[in-house]
């Protein structure tokens, strides 16, 4: 009943103690997960191998692929305003020497995508195209391009963020539809060879963050220990975030609001020292930066509670992998090695989950499910596979409340302890 | 091209002071609101009428018609614990006494529902009726009301707070389907006299503040002038959250997230006091009552800033009005007396709106807007169906973004100086 281990993980397993301590939560008795000590334990030592990693994250130029694709990067404000300037002086001089008025642009379609093995990120191939205010298929672009920078320019002096919105607004004349002005900004960021975020022009925010973190963002110190049961919204100014301090042993990824709460009313970090993470569903940008740029610099495990269904792994590998049409971007916006560590299909019947509290798939379901088989990135981890074609074979899959059938406080008094104590992540 | 002032206003205006300043800014030239002194004069003025108003709320008990209506109120857990052990107490005496097992329950159909002018408020009618474990059309409803009545029971002796669909997933068996375990929810609080949040089931969370405020959360105390700039995440379990601090002149409620973005990277609570919220769109449970606490405990005005199309009023009327299915919680949900502040239809001409940035209404926009012209709420208030009629005849509406015409900042930085200066809310 309780999940097969592949022969190379490398930790110490207290599976059989824990059958024990599941039959007693089944015949009714008191059962409860080891000590603090026990529980963390694994952790601990998924902890010490990801500390023991060089702390260099792998990049293009780390790489020697500097050459032959494209990745962009975090860039301060100042820089990226002379990144514009140089832009401009340079197109001057084309225009001065007669070559006219264009810019050589990154291209961006799906077939100059390419997921890289070495870097386990997808990336751009380093190949770029003319587009000219001379031709009328481009005149317009070039254009909305210029100005575009222009007002990016004016931000980055004021040292301010604005939103793509307040962006299109700012000359609806020009940009006439808000999709003209928004699909230059990946442009801009290729061209300049910076983030999105670099630009200041952010999106909104939904994320939350409550647990073993003190860190300032902008100038104010946020202890998260301190943020009630709310916790603190994740700010889309991921720029102005920074000197992260914490005693945490893990980050736990969240995909719902509902279990968030749990866990912040329940207090669980004061059990056991972890960051709770919650994007209340599909991740935004903000709350995938803040996850990538707390991973990178803690070097703690990220350990992902989703729902037992196809969009629960789909969550875990935007934040793993990104998404396709921000592959430029992938270095910052990813979280590379999160840990799978519930609700897996394989849980329902580890955990005997009632055959109620099991939903049927529905053909969509079925469908994304067998579609993500064929995807590199599940196919990388055998156990993932495995875990997804339980999923198909049973055609059951289950939300994470699902574990309250056993009790409100069943998540964070059994479940996470036990799957900690028992090191079940994949 | 001023909006005219209705003659009861009683407020000293500097409209033709207001109209030089707006000259220069047209003329290109530095045109800036006066001193913070100036500008928050009439706020002053109006926060005094608010704190001269008698601080009584008034309630269905003060107004002497208890015995005709019904509604809920706010009570600590272990009373609405108490209220559940008598309903079953007397349940039992029924029984015993043989007659039969069943709950007689306030009536909550919209025929039941009226709008009372003396609290402003829509209430439900002192209405019964009996439901029986013995007729086939109820005894599913009694068991399921029993069955919730228990679990709400536990949930409130442990002090913890569940959500809906945790409720649903502890017995699956016999919900069935979510629906039937929410619907009953409603029915306990009203049995009960109690409101949804006093039974511990809340709703997910989206609201965000941050200004001139410090107040306890479960505990912590939380300084939301140090949260930088996302903001502290309101929480859903408002019971554990109280003893507000604030210096504020005025809570301003905000529709969309991007304007609070805005609003808090330039500290705008800073300059002028204030308590900045936002629920982000349509609001939710948790931001409303955050904000009918807050109004009722520091007696401050609460300013609106929403589009300037007819759901940005929809949105101030849920949170002054409430939603008709929650009639009977209506008092602790609602907060009178919110000021529309901006964007309005009459802005578009007075700040000179560029006509590209405003947008036509569809159909169903002008149905809408149509449709609030008919409503109770909005006829109460000449001058906002003055300003519905505007937007009707113009055709056109606004987004607050659309002030970005003037450049990013124009909202923090002269836009609502000039608005709360004019004291131009209504």
């Amino acid at each position: 009943m309780f999940q097969k281990r592949s022969a190379s993980r490398p930790t110490a397993r207290t599976g059989d103690g824990l059958n024990s301590v599941l039959q007693k939560l089944r015949d009714g008795r008191e059962g409860r997960p080891g000590s603090v000590h026990e529980v963390l334990r694994q952790v601990e030592e998924l902890e010490l191998t990801i500390k023991r990693q060089p702390t260099l994250r792998k990049s293009l130029l780390s790489m020697s692929l500097k050459e032959a694709y494209l990745e962009v990067v975090d860039l301060p404000g100042r820089e990226v305003a002379a990144a514009i300037e140089q832009v401009m002086i340079a197109v001057t001089r084309n225009i001065l020497g007669g070559d006219g008025f264009g810019y050589s642009l990154p291209c961006r379609g799906s077939s100059d995508q390419v997921y890289l093995d070495q870097l386990d990120r997808i990336v751009l191939k380093d190949k770029h195209a003319l587009v000219t205010f001379s031709s009328t298929s481009s005149v317009r672009k070039v254009a909305v391009l210029t100005r575009v920078m222009q007002l990016i320019h004016g931000v980055l002096c004021r040292g301010i963020h604005v939103t793509k919105r307040d962006m299109f607004y700012t000359d609806v004349k020009l940009f006439k539809n808000q999709k003209d002005s928004d699909a230059v900004l990946d442009d801009i960021s290729c061209l300049l060879g910076c983030t999105r975020n670099s630009l200041h022009v952010v999106a909104s925010e939904k994320g939350v963050v409550v647990g073993k973190l003190i860190y300032n963002e902008d100038g104010d110190e946020i202890d998260c220990t301190k943020m009630g049961i709310g916790g603190k919204a994740i700010p889309s100014n991921i720029d102005k975030v920074g000197n992260f301090r914490s005693e945490a042993k893990f980050i736990l990824l969240v995909e719902k609001d509902a279990a968030f709460m749990r866990l912040a009313e329940d207090r669980f970090y004061n059990r056991f020292p972890c960051i709770i993470i919650t994007a209340k569903g599909q991740p935004d940008v903000a709350t995938r930066l803040f996850l990538s740029k707390l991973k990178r610099d803690l070097c703690v495990p990220v350990l992902a509670l989703v729902d037992a269904d196809p969009y629960g792994l789909k969550i875990i590998s935007v934040y793993m992998q990104g998404s396709k049409n921000m592959a430029f971007d992938s270095a910052n916006l990813t979280t590379p090695d999160i840990k799978w560590l519930g609700v897996r299909p394989s849980d329902l019947d580890k955990f005997q989950i009632p055959e109620q509290c099991r939903l049927e798939m529905s053909a969509k379901d079925i469908e994304t499910g067998q579609h993500m088989l064929s995807e590199e990135f599940i196919q990388q981890n055998p156990e993932w596979v495995k875990e997804v074609q339980v999923m198909l074979e049973s055609k059951t899959k289950a939300e994470i409340q699902a574990l309250s059938s056993y009790g409100f406080q069943y998540l964070t008094e059994i479940y996470l302890p036990i799957k900690l104590q028992e090191g079940d992540w994949i």
